[in-house]
């Protein structure tokens, strides 16, 4: 019998480009109760902020592409120049939507990109350039802090194929398994258990999201109960749920 | 602030086909600690296996089409079958998985079809034949037997495109709102929160399935926190969910 908690953390003050998030996490927060168990998610916009991953429309001159994608679309070419950016490939434009494989390898609406919470109506956020190291980062930077070494995941909401709705998931992950593999392991009767892979860091990343209201200023969620899943090591981070699309057998 | 969690309710007894399973929870598991506002999360196979929602490899006959995708999946045709029987529409059929969608319409590896933990290793064990019903039945018979009217959903384990590994998601429910709505609501500064509707049903789901282990019998959790999501009515039911082909930009 395991049991799991998520904890919202509480409003954070606004991040600043350059700012010391972890540092702000750990003195607005946290109280110094963290412990090496524990995994700490964090919405990827105070993260994005955090790193000046932010780009002002004023200074966007969108390309050709763009201002025609923009008119099918009835969006701002400048805000379509900054989500083709984002992308090696858009793999649909319709509704307003584009629907886009990000330079991380991620699948999701508009490369990430997000005006929603953002500092100021003319800016957009964009995902973290590398969320991978970013976790990984913060993580050594709250052991400094606090001396406790959680692991930290990094979230965004993305769509989903088939269903309706969005899920958190990870993006970014330091010092936890993203995977727990039972192929080959057989259950309580010796039965094989075939198909059980499971994406852990997504799940924990879907449940952060639930305990904290969206329009709340709540970016941190702390997760108990997940300790079997967290290393010393950083590990192989979110990429590691990235799959290839050659070997991708849902699309 | 908020905070959610969940809690596996420990081993159940092997359920058997016509045998009450909201009794066997309500007497095994749960103690008589059951509230209005929790969210009762069980794995399928349970709630199947009570439905009969089993076949025996022995009984099945299969099909020219089984025999033929048998051959070339390196799979023995009566299985094959028996997820052909399942599904409206095979996707793709590779690497000795068949991406079917099902007749209540979801998208997944096998129609939901799955050996492991079964009775016998000579069965199939189905998905329900009506999982939102399932589950309204086993919440109607846990009020009758406790007083309290938890929300019920009832999960599988589903593949996902882009990303590796699986997530739980809600194929049942009763008495909870699969989706929060955020869109065109503002945030804590006044801005639209555009693209954010959460499909909380399938968080919840997903989170359960870490509060057990899956070599374990323990079908049952019990999730706590998410009272604002529960409802007196039974509601849409997972149902809600599904993403129609035609609507999906995903694909």
């Amino acid at each position: 019998m395991g049991s799991v908690c998520a904890r919202g953390l509480g409003p954070l003050p606004e991040v600043r480009a350059g700012g010391d998030l972890a540092e702000l996490i750990a003195s607005t927060a946290l109280g110094g109760k963290l412990c090496n168990g524990q995994l700490l998610a964090i919405a990827h916009k105070a993260v994005s902020k955090s790193e000046g991953a932010v780009v002002r429309l004023a200074d966007i001159t969108p390309s050709k592409r763009a201002e025609e994608l923009a008119a099918s679309q009835e969006r701002d070419p400048r805000a379509v120049q900054v989500v083709l950016d984002e992308s090696t490939e858009i793999l649909r434009a319709e509704r307003g939507v584009l629907i886009c494989r990000t330079r991380h390898g991620f699948v999701c609406a508009n490369a990430g990109v997000d005006s929603s919470n953002s500092v100021d109506s003319g800016t957009l956020v964009l995902l973290p350039r590398d969320p991978d190291l970013s976790a990984r980062r913060i993580r050594a930077r709250l052991r400094e802090l606090t001396g406790a070494r959680p692991a930290v995941v990094i979230t965004d909401s993305f769509g989903r194929a088939w269903r309706h709705g969005q899920s958190d998931v990870a993006i970014g992950l330091a010092g936890m398994h993203p995977l727990e593999d039972w192929r080959g392991r057989t259950d309580a009767r010796g039965m094989e258990l075939r198909a059980t892979w499971i994406a852990v860091a997504d799940a924990a990343a879907a449940i952060a999201d639930l305990a904290r209201a969206k329009d709340s200023r709540e970016p941190v969620v702390l997760l108990d109960g997940l300790e079997r899943y967290i290393s010393e090591e950083d590990g192989p981070g979110a990429v590691a749920l990235l799959r290839a699309p050659a070997e991708d057998l849902f699309l």
